[in-house]
């Protein structure tokens, strides 16, 4: 399959006559964003670091009790490095020198927060079922060498880092996690997030490997905000969304791996909805590029054996609670989004829309643990 | 304001190059809906009436054991038929009239189930905050002249009508209620649902006439699948839609009424995300046109009284659980869509993706049962 448009923004804005398009860009996307004025050493870098590197504002409304809470976030969505059949050490290695060269003019742009895409220090190797070399790509989420790169790039940038990785929980009967380390711009490992929803679809054998999290919903109060990780196929889940939310997260990054002929139509509709319902930011990370394995698989769709996992479409991007977005990072191409928001219109929007007060959730506190019960009865009203 | 394009899918079909048009629709709008041959009659009497009528078509695998199932869905969009101001009674029969000539058109069309804008029988005047000649647009839900109406309806084209009015609920203080009413084919009232989330927004005085639905989430076996109605402001809340779904609703309506700066980038995003999440069809109705009302009113928004109440932007679509979606009607003019569906597709989508498998319900059960607790403590971590 080819890999198509490189952005749908772009395809309109190269087509639609101005009125017409502004028009189109608020039905779709709603309230313009504004277009952030880069370094131009950060614009040249990108050029010859080779990624796309684009940059939006959202505003808010001045108070008259606090000040505007403004904070930049990067997301980085980046191909593997390496072939697949390269020695662990060294696939880990070229990811950890290609993400310290984005992160490096992320600092440039004066970003804050930065969240890397799913398990970034591996190829997406679940769709093999096999176990190793894949297993070795786990590590400790707290003192792995990746946390220690982290960490060192937090100290170094003032930044927290958002690095999600497939953890090996040696306290725990080894047990692998799908786990989001969050690290303080300190350097100081703040905690982890596990992914909470596991997929069982096409050639996300996931569950093969690791099973849902354990620790809830946790927020992070970081310098530069409350966040929380809802990691990929979480995305699916509302009321994960909702107890991010509801445990006051303004910004929820999730960080995905996902292809085109699976999810496409369904990207740009999901984080949004869930910054919309939550009076939050969503930070939606995707992987880009093609993946190809040493050995072939089938996908359970009565389909030859293949090596390949497809197209990872990119297109990252950032939702507002207002319901605006934007665009979205390349889809074929590495790719840096730096935006800028005021954290102040989460509560702005939500005093305005009221979702969480008009929510209620006693009755559907009391509503769902009914459902759970093994003689629930659905409320089905016959003729 | 300007009323704007008369349809976003338009304006993408005639600016764009037909390859990079199919991809542009593939990212925004999932896999190709089949478009209806609707008969020639009902097309010329669409014109003849002056309403955009449109056909579409979701498809499913055949399977082993269950024979398709085919419905035929319609949604109407219409504007107010009299100005505010003429008699309460003239200005029910026009809308009752102009309803009964698009729903034979739905009859020429092979229509099954059909749904009705939000309070259908009445202008939207809860901005006005006054009470006569309002609140006497109320009625019975089951024994009203509009109940009548619809179940004469129903008789003559052996059709489910879903009715959604301003209720007067007399055995309980006289009571209002935004309601939608569910007749069976046979004409009998199978039932009502009533609007679970009030809004206070903008110029959406609503709970100024009305409070929370306390009939909790219905779903209704009809000889045409089992539905659901979320009214309006619900579609903000997945909590809603996901109620229904558990019980059991293949098809979830949305009944609405809303304006154009207010929430029209939201609109394409909630009902889909929705049925994407709930592996069901979703059915999101708005009104159309301009309504003004005999006396002014504010909006607080620090803007001068005035007495139009802004452009309801039409844009009536039915979303699948794929993920795909129909176009929108008309932006601007009255319209009827009519949509075909195999309700096989609910459960073949829900096998693949296991939304429902993988939702863990007792886990947020128990998280939202924490969360209402008057001394709950948001799980956040600090360094």
């Amino acid at each position: 399959m080819a890999a198509g448009l490189d952005s749908l923004e772009e395809c309109l804005e190269r087509h639609l006559p101005p009125a017409e398009l502004a028009e189109a860009k608020r039905i779709l996307y709603g309230e313009a964003v504004r277009q952030l004025d880069l370094p131009s050493a950060a614009l040249s870098a990108a050029t010859e670091r080779e990624f796309d590197l684009q940059g939006y504002g959202f505003g808010a409304e001045p108070e008259q009790l606090r000040p505007p809470r403004i904070v930049r976030v990067g997301l980085i969505q980046n191909k593997i490095q390496l072939p697949t059949d390269a020695p662990v050490a060294e696939q880990v290695t070229a990811l950890h020198k290609r993400i310290e060269e984005i992160v490096e003019v992320a600092a440039m742009c004066g970003v804050n927060v930065i969240c890397f895409q799913e398990v970034w220090t591996m190829p997406f190797a679940f769709c093999t079922r096999e176990r190793l070399p894949w297993t070795e790509f786990a590590e400790s989420a707290e003192s792995g060498p990746t946390a220690r790169f982290c960490q060192e790039l937090a100290r170094k940038h003032n930044m927290v880092v958002v690095s999600p990785i497939l953890e090996r929980d040696t306290a725990h009967g080894e047990t692998l996690w799908n786990t989001a380390v969050v690290i303080s711009n300190t350097g100081a490992v703040l905690g982890k997030s596990r992914k909470n929803h596991i997929p069982r679809i096409g050639d996300f054998n996931e569950s093969t490997y690791y099973m849902e999290g354990d620790m809830g919903h946790p927020v992070f109060q970081t310098q530069f905000g409350k966040i929380a990780v809802n990691i990929c196929y979480g995305r699916h889940h509302p009321l994960n969304w909702l107890m991010y939310s509801l445990n006051g997260a303004e910004i929820i990054f999730n960080p995905s791996a996902t292809i085109g002929k699976l999810s496409e139509s369904m990207w740009p509709i999901e984080a949004r909805n869930a910054a919309i319902a939550n009076h939050c930011f969503t930070c939606a990370v995707n992987r880009v590029g093609r993946e190809v394995y040493p050995n072939p698989f089938t996908s359970g769709d009565g389909g030859e054996a293949h090596r390949d996992f497809g197209h990872f479409y990119g297109s990252s991007y950032v939702a507002a609670p207002d319901g605006s977005r934007t665009p979205g990072l390349s889809r074929t191409q590495d790719g840096l989004l730096v935006t800028e928001m005021d954290l102040n219109l989460c509560r702005q929007v939500g005093d305005k829309w009221n979702f969480k007060m008009t929510g209620r959730y006693k009755m559907y506190a009391k509503e769902l643990a009914a459902v759970v019960q093994p003689d629930f009865v659905p409320n089905v009203i016959k003729e």
